[in-house]
């Protein structure tokens, strides 16, 4: 049985082929492992590997019976996600070689369905805007964009099929986005954040990093046991608004074109595409989810700031000190406007399945010291809603630029599957 | 100056002292280190203890400008807290010894605002149903509840003013009430739980346990800033709804009679008392609760059960293998109806600024193998409101009974403050 190729396939095609015992665990990590090390020396996508824990591993399910649903399935886990068999470090100095206790409740979700832990993906520092050096396959000088840095780029790179992913402000969608592949940001609440370092405990989201909208539900429905997102709805005439959002202003003038092109594209598809603005209200939701994230975040690190303060990025630091003066006054005013946004949101956008809307202001920007601008994004994680991205067009530097699928909140499945609707029609 | 006495003494006392340099951080210090040494062999309080490095932290704060409103404060840390320089085992055998990489970040708020950790308090295994040995202060013979079973009899014994909890089910307000001190849950958010084992996020809230209403709101209002609670309003003529809940039949008859003469009791003080019935979808919360908690505990303790099963009591092993059989459809119901009436609450209690209703079912029971019923609290928990108990009766058999003050979401210097009211007119 020939194994090359299978790095390339998709987590889906994998798991049938395993469960069918057509191909065994370790061909598959085999083939992911010889990708890695083929390309690993120019991406940096990983914080930590351990080549033979993931044959170990292997081997272990190859002689046993089918786990569950990602059986053999190799995975990238973010270095934010504790893992008690490998390094966790969060991106920063302060915790290197930190060995954790335990697994995340989502790394033990994986385990518990089969899937094979190939190491640690490359976050940002604390999951914050402080790169480190992984680069973007798609243009080494350009940033994979962040926090999930490593997951997107390993994903991209066909190095793993997927990738735990964690978005605070855009750090799913906008590393995905960036790299070209598909990003899933769950509705809220949805994968359990046990064993993640939390940064801000109203915005934390986890999610997945994959290069089919399909993977990327199977991965999470797994973890979860939601069977509606391991086989997705059948979608019928999809009603789609195209949303411009309160930011449209920041959005690159190719993108935006893009972004009309795709509308006309999706209505020529055969879907009903409408306008749709979100209520004025809405448009404070900028500032709050900055108010949210500055009061949650200068608690929760709190401790690094204390007693490692030194030997936190400068540009955190400021972050920090800056965010101790969102009084409880501003905070609370923040999180009432929330509320009543995420009431109001179902019936903003109307009889629309989903709305559509740019993943990024434009394609990654040149150079690693910047993870790009998330302004895109930080609205849709404080609304709690589910967001895909998937490829759908390329900027005039020939880099990826994403659409972004937006649903209502727990509606997950229905908009999964209007995001693999959009993919498959118009995936770039 | 006299040093003895001041482990008795109220937080907001020793903190008006200590501002005003009248006594020292070392003085209150070894005041509670020498009640928690003569009377921990018999209560049993405390999962871990370092006198010399309290009376360390003493000394620089002595030797330092005042820090903030807990400069010199001794306080208790559940033992499900993180702790940088102290071993947290969160109840279980499996972390015996374990030590944390980094404070929690309340603990981080709590020195920040200069405060004394003495030492870790006991919590049942992993804040669930099976305790530890503590004692009841009030009672040896009888459980002090749980999951915060050391924090509410260190206090209520005068060996620090405050302690730390934590509550999923009743796990701040039950052992509060069976001790016969003041428990405090906050509004669902208040408190950052980075840093604390997390058993099921929708429901996990950090609280404070103290001796006095006001005691309880310093501690929460330094943490996060919140003025307001570092002040109580003043309390116009208060309007309180008498709540008998769904439960109601679960409540002992001479609880039930107390609760009616604490109502009446209140009349005769100015308080305007209505009768209040919860709107009848609320009767569904109970088992929305159970759901809730079966579905995201049993996810969040993963690891430990698959890596370490033989080390969880048998208890806590069948609870999570009972609880896998929780479907996503059941929880999402589960959570659909919780959000409802989260809603719907505020209206529902109309015109009420707070309701009273039984904080236990019953004085404490005898015995330490359980830690008592938690269903008066577990419908609080859930709406996210915040609750306090404060002691105003005796049961049949001599030991503490608690009245639950319970507010609207965010409403909590209202609450605490018509807690305060409360409790200074019917204290016991």
């Amino acid at each position: 049985m020939k194994a090359s190729g299978l790095a390339r396939a998709s987590a889906t095609e994998l798991a049938r082929r395993i469960h069918a015992r057509e191909i065994r665990a370790i061909d598959v990590v085999e083939d992911c492992l010889a990708r890695i090390a083929e390309r690993e020396p120019a991406i940096h996508a990983w914080a930590f590997l351990d080549p033979d824990r993931a044959r170990g591993q292997a081997h272990v399910l190859d002689a046993g019976a089918i786990r569950g649903p990602l059986h053999g399935i190799p995975i990238g886990v973010k270095d934010l996600f504790d893992t008690a068999d490998m390094p966790t470090a969060y991106g920063s100095p302060i915790y290197t070689w930190h060995r954790p206790a335990w697994d995340s409740a989502c790394v033990a979700a994986a385990r518990a369905c089969g899937a094979v832990v190939v190491g640690k993906t490359v976050t940002t520092e604390f999951a914050t805007f402080t790169p480190s050096t992984t680069r973007n396959p798609r243009g080494y000088e350009h940033t994979p964009g962040g926090s999930s840095s490593g997951s997107a780029a390993a994903v991209a790179d066909e190095m793993v099929p997927l990738g735990f992913g964690s978005q605070t402000v855009g750090s799913i969608i906008r590393p995905a986005s960036f790299c070209g592949v598909v990003g899933y940001k769950p509705s809220f609440g949805t994968l359990s954040r046990a064993g993640v370092k939390l940064l801000a405990e109203s915005l934390d989201t986890l999610g997945a990093i994959s290069r089919t909208v399909e993977d990327a539900a199977l991965f999470v429905g797994a973890l979860t046991g939601r069977e509606e997102l391991m086989s997705l709805p059948a979608v019928p005439k999809l009603r789609v608004g195209f949303c411009r959002t309160h930011d449209w202003n920041q959005v690159q003038p190719e993108v935006g074109e893009a972004m009309e092109a795709a509308a006309r594209a999706l209505a020529a598809a055969g879907a009903q595409v409408m306008q749709v603005a979100l209520p004025q209200d809405f448009a404070g939701l900028g500032d709050a989810h900055g108010d949210i994230l500055g009061y949650e975040i200068s608690r929760n690190l709190a401790h690094e700031h204390a007693v490692h303060g030194v030997r936190l990025s400068s540009r955190l630091r400021e972050l920090l000190e800056a965010s101790r003066q969102v009084s409880s006054a501003r905070y609370d005013r923040a999180r009432l406007l929330a509320r009543a946004c995420r009431m109001g949101f179902a019936g903003a956008i109307d009889e629309c399945h989903v709305l559509v809307t740019p993943s990024t202001t434009g394609e990654a920007p040149p150079g690693l010291d910047s993870t790009g601008n998330p302004v895109m994004n930080r609205v849709w994680t404080l609304l709690h809603v589910p967001c895909i991205t998937v490829p759908v067009a390329r900027g005039p530097l020939g880099l990826p630029v994403g659409l972004q699928v937006v649903g209502r909140f727990a509606d997950d499945a229905r908009t999964l599957a209007a995001a693999k609707w959009v993919h498959e029609r118009m995936g770039n």
